[in-house]
């Protein structure tokens, strides 16, 4: 085995040829809600598996194509990566100083939609990969790779997948999409995801819009109607008032408490990065804030369009108004229910005339945070970070972790090249170089522990 | 003087030729919530005046230029024309048969956005002054013509504009910038205008779009935020929530509702037309729609923004949202009081944060049913319509009416090519040419009989 000096001073020298790639892998547009550009990204995921050894197959799912792909290792241990290859919508446009998909280097940043989640951390996991086979020629333990094209619209053909192929993706470990540092720069071990139901809801009361002259005081108008469905979904209290939404929602174990207080008040950074005044209910910071960002389901909205949106001002009365709503859940919350409960409330209230369309949804999953692979993963950070790397036993996103754990009864954790400015979502995605760097010496060692 | 058949033989003969007109005019986009084309198409309202002798001119405004045009004639009796060169945006572009600024002929109708609003109106206008020049060589009472350029928009100039040039506009009766028939075909004189307060309301909570997973249970969100001050306006039972905001309301008088009485039920019609299901506050027809439809003031949504809004799912918590609402105010209720008491609601109920743009208003105003100008241009519409007109004391839209009762002290009355099916306001917006004639020819009586 070659030492881990050299394996080091390999990623050292190759880092500038490996944001290169990176960067071909970001200007190619990979847009899951626009069905932009999904097959050929994934054909060039195959192709730079393939260029390091790996078999490679890639399986239709009627949406975006699955790719999976193993290289067998020194040991029969098996580490199983999940990723993805596409991205959020570029959009707003006008807000990011450089095109979304001109990756552009820019102090110690590599700026692109999609750089951060998830083209850099698959990259860092490729550039790990060749660490390892140009000091060692193999790998220390089997790799299999799971990289979907539809995490971004909630994984429709994943848990099928998943499923289906369970034998094939059998491993002890899996490493999770992403991997962060905090605000302070320390690693952030996440162990937990919230699930999401995403769904859209529509309003149409006639077949046209009218002058609101005329419609005014006697026609039905979409856009009022979706206003008092979206209120009677949540107040301004923040409780979400559809009727049995809380009934399965398990508040954190005692354990899960602990390791959240040993976490920093993110407070401060929040209020400065987002320029937000304060934050609901009243919360200011501390415990309280923690725990309530990930261990309470959201009703959140996340867009509202009818009727006139341009300058100034049209006299209209709106056919039709939509809005995209995201609950984020918690254990043991289900999509399937929360879509259930939601039906049935807006029936009840009134608003059959108000249409729900499913977009996606993820079951919460969490990792036991005392579970050896856990303990291996955070131990193989501190060399790479400089410090030891923090246990964070839910974290406020979602992902298809539940169908991973559900069938591969494996620990799920996270390594990766994230930092909170990194935009993701948002105009300006970036990533920090340094951290892509560490990303890659943490993940090396992840495979030459895991490997024994 | 020329017989009525001289006249009558004139326009008929010269129909095609002054749709051809109609079309170059609707041909010049002039929007004005756009701020598109609008001194380019002054300019042309001006030749066209210049060329039937009008002595005109241009003034500046600030906004789009008001052109002014006057023509003596033979009595000094004097009648003012009230119109507006510009249109409403031609939005949503996808849904309009041809293109909105390509004027087409199809089975008896001119489609264009303006043709009906307010383009058609205007050159009927023309057309009666040509057919009344080629048969008798002069007009037979003086013509004054005030053509603004930001009605769409609420008439932002118009107001101080009449105001200081009193003088110039003083008239004994004025023409609306409009007139229709109903469903039925009958011509409509329609003697008031509901005025109008229309606003934009608008949140910000952060200083970005934030990913929802991160901030959705404690940020706050600039669209809940929105919805819920918008709940707080209007509830389901269709009533205005703003304290004091019926305080000035009158009800119809006694003659107005025998008036309205008299109309036909319009509630088979507009099922029919706009494809909705039913009326707000269980409304079925007759006398109650008919008084509800213009009796009462409204508080409509015409439009909402947050977010995002394309296909599919993104799980963004949106920092921004606004919507575009109008209010439309009968007697005696005028908008810089609904202005002060929406604000004043607003931050009654907590909402401080939802800024209150105005974007224009205009207050209500109405016309005796018995005045003598009033009964002239009724009887003079017997004939070309070929039915007795009916006399309608309110109608649902909103103008600029309220400054000229106050300042110039005329009644105020309708006439013009419109019909229910105009889209005025909508895609696929049209005009009849056979109305156009009947306008033309009723035009043309107006100004003899007036003459005297």
């Amino acid at each position: 085995m070659a030492s881990l000096e050299h394996i080091d001073a390999y990623l050292e020298s190759h880092l500038n040829e490996s944001i290169a790639e990176l960067s071909r892998f970001c200007a190619q547009p990979s847009v899951s809600a626009q069905n932009w550009g999904l097959t050929e990204t994934a054909g060039m995921v195959a192709d730079m598996l393939r260029r390091r050894g790996f078999s490679v197959e890639i399986f239709p799912t009627g949406g975006a194509p699955i790719v999976f792909a193993e290289r067998k290792g020194r040991s029969d241990r098996t580490v199983l990566f999940y990723n993805h290859y596409d991205v959020q919508p570029p959009e707003p446009l006008e807000l990011w100083e450089t095109p979304p998909f001109e990756p552009t280097l820019r102090e110690g940043h590599l700026y692109a939609r999609g750089v951060s989640d998830d083209k850099g951390p698959i990259m860092s996991r490729l550039f790990a990969i060749d660490a390892l086979l140009a000091t060692e020629g193999e790998l220390p333990c089997t790799v299999k790779w799971v990289i979907e094209g539809e995490e971004e619209t909630s994984s429709a053909h994943l848990a099928p997948f998943v499923r289906e192929h369970a034998d094939l993706l059998r491993a002890d470990g899996c490493v999770w999409e992403f991997g962060t540092v905090d605000f302070r720069d320390v690693p952030i071990q996440y162990l937990g995801l919230r699930g999401i139901c995403y769904v859209e809801l529509s309003v149409e009361t006639a077949n046209q819009d009218v002058h609101s002259g005329l419609g005014g005081s006697i026609f039905p108008n979409a856009a009022w109607r979706l206003v008092w469905a979206l209120n009677t979904l949540k107040g301004p209290d923040e409780r979400i008032r559809i009727p049995h939404f809380y009934d399965h929602v398990r508040p954190p174990t005692p354990r899960e408490q602990e390791l959240m207080a040993a976490l920093p008040d993110p407070a401060e950074e929040y209020r400065t990065r987002y320029g937000i005044k304060g934050f609901v209910r009243g919360l200011q910071g501390g415990q309280e804030l923690r725990l309530a960002e990930v261990y309470e389901p959201t009703c959140t909205i996340c867009g509202l369009t009818s009727g006139y949106q341009g300058p100034g001002s049209k006299t209209v009365l709106p056919a039709r108004a939509s809005a995209k709503v995201d609950f984020r859940l918690v254990p043991d919350q289900t999509p399937e229910e929360v879509l259930r409960l939601l039906r049935a409330h807006l029936d009840a209230q009134g608003f059959s005339d108000v249409q729900v369309t499913f977009l996606g949804g993820e079951a919460p999953a969490v990792t036991d945070p005392d579970d050896p692979f856990v303990r291996l993963v955070v131990d193989a950070a501190e060399e790479p970070y400089g410090v030891k790397m923090q246990v964070v036993p839910m974290v406020g996103g979602s992902g298809p972790n539940h169908v991973f754990q559900e069938t591969l009864h494996v620990p799920i954790v996270t390594a990766g090249p994230g930092h909170p400015g990194g935009q993701a979502h948002a105009p300006n995605e970036n990533m920090r170089i340094d951290l892509y760097l560490k990303a890659a010496r943490h993940i090396a060692r992840i495979l030459r522990q895991f490997g024994g």
